[in-house]
């Protein structure tokens, strides 16, 4: 999971452009949030701040909290809340990344674990559970019931998805709309409550914050989605080729894997549980996998469903008068899917 | 940690005597938290309840809801919140056992097979933040500011303290202050803030609220000095031998070690580095280890210490009128420290 979380750092990196508009609306609000993150990450406990340094100053783009403050600005929100709002929803992101950076002594055999020893286990789990926790002070210091509910049941979900993805890796008879269960859960879920929380910071009517909600859900749906396309099809972009297959030798089971294998032979079938299921994978099998992709148009038709829910989002900002950050948000969409070009 | 929760598993249950008035007194109670519990866990994605189960079910005695629940009653709480503020304080608890099956090679927890063993890093991990996140639901649904502050504050502290507790693993350096701030921070926080959290919900005065928090912290301080002293007496107890010089070989630095490490000269200091940094063990270097604190009257200093922090508790309830709940907790008290007799 670490390695699909790297490689989607290193796509967003490459699509970077896209945001550069809600970056230079936002630039200011932007530095406030990284100054909440870098002072609420601080311990006397030395291991904390370093560990927690080095992936939260490996700076991502801040996507989420990006989000927080855009849609709090499309509501007008004013003051300080959607700063710290902001954080708090980085730092559930971050201890989400280090949390997934936890190996299993199988993989550790395996060799997948390469620099994982047990102590960045160790390391990992408690400095995850420090920023999780963090993130929980933040939303009680801001003080309001309705965030802390949106929030809360949105860690549970994230959760859950992360487990419930545990239960589908390796496994080929997962379908799609399980595969979508675990997207919109794992990933979608904090996108949605990072677009929502903004509404619910400006205080908007009902309908203002479920059109944010469903921005950042489609968003996040179609966000995931092209993750998992550029998992196999990164080659495409030499700036990315180095992590080109990463879900292939994880076994995880992604959507273009599940059109593929559905659409397959009983032959096929048995190569996509060889290499997924049993992990006993041969030179060449990647390449095979990529034969069989094509074959089935299996990344053409997710692609289609990635451009669809990118076009959900875009639908979802009607509600919101021309502007901007509206303009900005719909960009970021773009952002988003053009890294399939 | 998990070995020591191991034991401390197995003492509890060794002293389960000391705890019957208070179960006696609320056992309705506790059966509607356990209720709760067992629903609260409950979720689509079957793995969860699954471990969840598996770790909740191994059936610890919930000394920490016990105590949510007396902590109440002493304060004449009326109502439900008691019961599910305590179900929420054992998830809490339940999450860091299930995050110390990944920081710990622990293959036991109460006789059973741990949920790593069965299940894996990963799921350890993904359930309890699923279990942590409930919890945090579990205050929300409750609705008080005050409350999440102290539960958010502890969540915190607690990882907070794990991560210290990790630094100083295998450092003979580490000292008295060092040893009794992770203590505090990793056990007694979630003790004093079970009694605290009692008291708020029968919106007592300040000095009773604070009365009950140091009544907690000063048991859990002696709670957990106990246990790191019967790591190493254990064996006087046939029930426990199974246990004794578990902290050993893992390398911790617990007080029994520390006091006769810095009361040792250099060839006995040599001898502790090489045990528990070098962690190069050889037979006899546990009975030799065992002279050694004989010889510095280290686990001697080490009780007395403990039954200061349990006079300390004692102390504490003098506020509250004579009662049976006063008397029950009193005897929870005698509970942990009779352990080492």
């Amino acid at each position: 999971m670490a390695d699909a979380a790297d490689a989607k750092q290193t796509r967003q990196d490459s699509g970077k452009a896209g945001l550069d508009s809600l970056l230079a609306l936002l630039g200011d609000d932007m530095k406030r949030v990284n100054e909440i993150i870098l002072e609420k990450m601080q311990s006397p406990v030395s291991l904390i701040p370093q560990l927690a340094g080095h992936i939260v100053g490996a700076g991502g783009k801040r996507l989420r909290p990006l989000l927080v403050l855009a849609s709090a600005r499309l509501c007008g929100a004013e003051g300080e809340r959607q700063m710290s709002l902001a954080a708090c929803v980085e730092f559930i992101h971050t201890a989400t990344l280090l949390h997934d950076d936890v190996v299993d002594e199988s993989d550790l055999r395996r060799g997948q674990a390469t620099a994982k020893a047990l102590w960045g286990n160790q390391a990992s789990v408690l400095v995850g559970d420090f920023l999780f926790s963090r993130s929980f002070q933040l939303m009680v210091s801001d003080g309001s019931l309705k965030v802390l509910k949106l929030l809360s049941d949105t860690a549970a979900t994230l959760a859950q998805g992360e487990v419930h993805q545990l239960m589908t890796a390796n496994d080929t008879e997962t379908d799609e709309t399980a595969y979508l269960e675990v997207v919109r859960a794992k990933t979608a879920s904090l996108f949605a409550a990072s677009c929502q929380v903004g509404a619910q910071v400006a205080e908007r009517p009902e309908a203002e914050e479920e059109a944010l909600r469903r921005f950042g859900e489609s968003l996040g749906m179609a966000f995931q989605l092209v993750d998992d396309i550029l998992d196999y099809t990164a080659e495409e972009d030499p700036k990315l080729g180095k992590s080109v297959g990463d879900d292939f030798r994880e076994g995880k089971i992604t959507l273009p894997v599940i059109l593929a294998f559905q659409r397959g032979e009983e032959a096929e079938k048995t190569f996509w549980r060889r290499c997924l299921e049993d992990q006993d994978l041969r030179d060449g099998d990647l390449e095979h996998a990529l034969g069989l992709l094509a074959l089935h148009n299996a990344l053409e038709d997710a692609k289609t469903r990635a451009f669809a829910y990118a076009e959900d989002a875009r639908a979802a900002l009607a509600v919101f008068p021309e502007g901007e950050i509206r303009s900005a948000l719909l960009e970021s969409v773009d952002f988003c899917v053009e890294r399939l070009y």
